[in-house]
């Protein structure tokens, strides 16, 4: 099996000899060896559509960071595009759909996504990094929450207050509805096709979790998540729903094995209102700009409050862009080493 | 006196005979009659530097959509500029400093902001308002939070990470508290010399609040909204610190009036954490996108939740650009024939 398992047991509620730690957006972003490979393609899209240049951008943060888990390069917007939505990925900019959701038609001409046909060059990338990787660690394979994908879908770009796409659950909730029901059905394929393809373990990203009142984030996107943590049976499932503080109660409740907490996320409260689940995070990203004696002092800090089961060390949110490697690799170092007292 | 003081006997924690309702960006924005006005000048900083022009869109809410409340049209930002570090306001795209605070000595540049120098044509419109409001209702005065504002003049711009403006707080600590200082200083001077002017309410907003993990919501930015509402004796505070859902017991220990929430924050578990203030807020802008019939059903559902005292009717943040005032005037309607049964 796996020489290095400490994710999945920690995921799995089992006793570890130390906390394992892996990194969101430890592939790509910071590191000059992906920036080197990233110039020789013409775009981000074309880039995640070459398995021989994700397997290299997932292997470099193992070789270069030592984290205990390698996590699948792609994008989460895969999933749009493989119901019929196309995007582009807009340097410095960010994601832009040239021709969003507008209405429920629109919703009605997207399809269910089909993996073997249109998302073959994710799999396809998991098998290759699963060979590459020969057991060394768990590869984690990954989907955005159908709220989150609907929301870019409906907005057709990032932004500030995802006004557009809010204004679909108050105005047209039958519609919303149905293009979540869509992205679910399409993103449980998905899903199930990297775990067949070798995904160890599955991360869902609620990124826009935060914006949505409690009730409506109940309706439109816990339901959904459930399903998912439902159909997925295979591996453990990680759910990250970044900001929704007053969600934690119910994602408790979920088929799942680990909740994501962002930094503003208190650590005790979590454990109280989570209580049955492994806890991921919640290093706040722009600690890693400090020096090495605060990065240690916090690291270290956040450790003993986790204490020395049921956690795996990661960020609140993923790296920036302008993060320095070297500390991020000292942050892995303090992890891999700290010996928890209690 | 005032011939409508609703809003101030709510903040002070009177009984009222009905609930007060003023919203946060009534001014500007959505009207069709503010667009009209703001067309007659080149750009919006010209605009609130124009007594007369800010007198208009301060009472255009007042007249047409029937608020309790009026609130002088301006920015926040005026601050960093009286400071000496200019901004622009780029049309649809949101504030840019030129030169935005690099390192400690653009920090030591800076100057304590003389409003009798340097925001004369905020106390001027203040006071014109004042006189063509002729005692209908109070007129609320305002300020950026101390670390919002530094959130802007590091950053040089609106962010989705505010990555570099918090880098601040973890790399330069001291250099950070000074320049906090100075901000806060200048802000007690503006609000001092806003409330001379006539203003009968400040509210401080703290539109980064949520950013930020506890503590260092703690340390770099309830400590200089503390020093304002200290310094603040002559009429009520209103402090509203957008998703910092963590800091609302510290939130309650401050000396203002009145805390807003967001449409995140419960208003129950608020109420028991904030036991001895005037709330105010937190209905969801883009609930104002759907059916008047859904407008009415959510609009009672949050008086009824609020109760009939200690409140002050408001959004979860300020009006989206596209929002229809007709959809506005029926919200403030609604509030304003409610009976409250208890």
């Amino acid at each position: 099996m796996l020489n290095n398992d400490l994710v999945l047991r920690a995921a799995r509620g089992e006793k570890t000899e130390r906390t394992p730690v892996w990194l969101m957006r430890q592939a790509g972003r910071i590191l000059p060896e992906y920036r080197a490979l990233r110039e020789k393609f013409p775009d981000f899209k074309t880039y995640i559509k070459t398995p021989e240049a994700v397997v290299e951008a997932t292997l470099q943060p193992v070789d270069i960071l030592g984290v205990d888990a390698a996590i699948i390069f792609s994008d989460i917007l895969v999933i749009p595009e493989a119901m019929g939505l196309d995007y582009e990925m807009v340097e410095k900019k960010g994601p832009f759909f040239p021709k969003k959701i507008e209405n429920e038609q629109d919703i009605k001409n997207l399809t269910i996504a089909n993996p073997a046909e249109k998302l073959s060059y994710v799999t396809d990338a998991i098998k290759l990094a699963k060979s590459a990787l020969s057991n060394r660690m768990p590869l984690i394979g990954f989907a955005g929450a159908p709220w989150t994908i609907f929301a870019y879908m409906t907005e057709g770009s990032g932004s500030k207050t995802f006004s557009k796409a809010r204004k679909w659950l108050y105005c047209e909730p039958q519609a919303s509805h149905l293009l979540l029901e869509k992205i679910t059905q399409s993103t449980i394929l998905y899903l199930k096709a990297q775990i067949k393809a070798g995904a160890d373990l599955v991360q869902i990203f609620d990124s826009w979790a935060g914006i949505l009142p409690p009730k409506q984030y109940q309706t439109f996107s816990i339901k959904y998540i459930s399903q998912i943590c439902d159909a997925i049976t295979e591996v453990p499932i990680t759910v990250f729903a970044k900001d929704a503080y007053f969600a934690r109660a119910a994602l408790s409740n979920l088929n799942c094995q680990v909740v994501g907490l962002d930094w503003c996320m208190d650590i005790a409260e979590s454990r109280k209102l989570i209580p049955n689940k492994t806890l991921q995070g919640n290093f706040d990203p722009c600690n890693l700009y400090a020096d090495k004696k605060t990065i240690k002092l916090e690291t270290e800090k956040m450790l003993k409050a986790f204490g020395s089961e049921r956690y795996i060390a990661n960020l609140g949110h993923g790296l920036y862009p302008d993060i320095e490697a070297d500390k991020v690799k000292y942050f892995i170092e303090i992890i891999k080493e700290y010996k928890h007292t209690n």
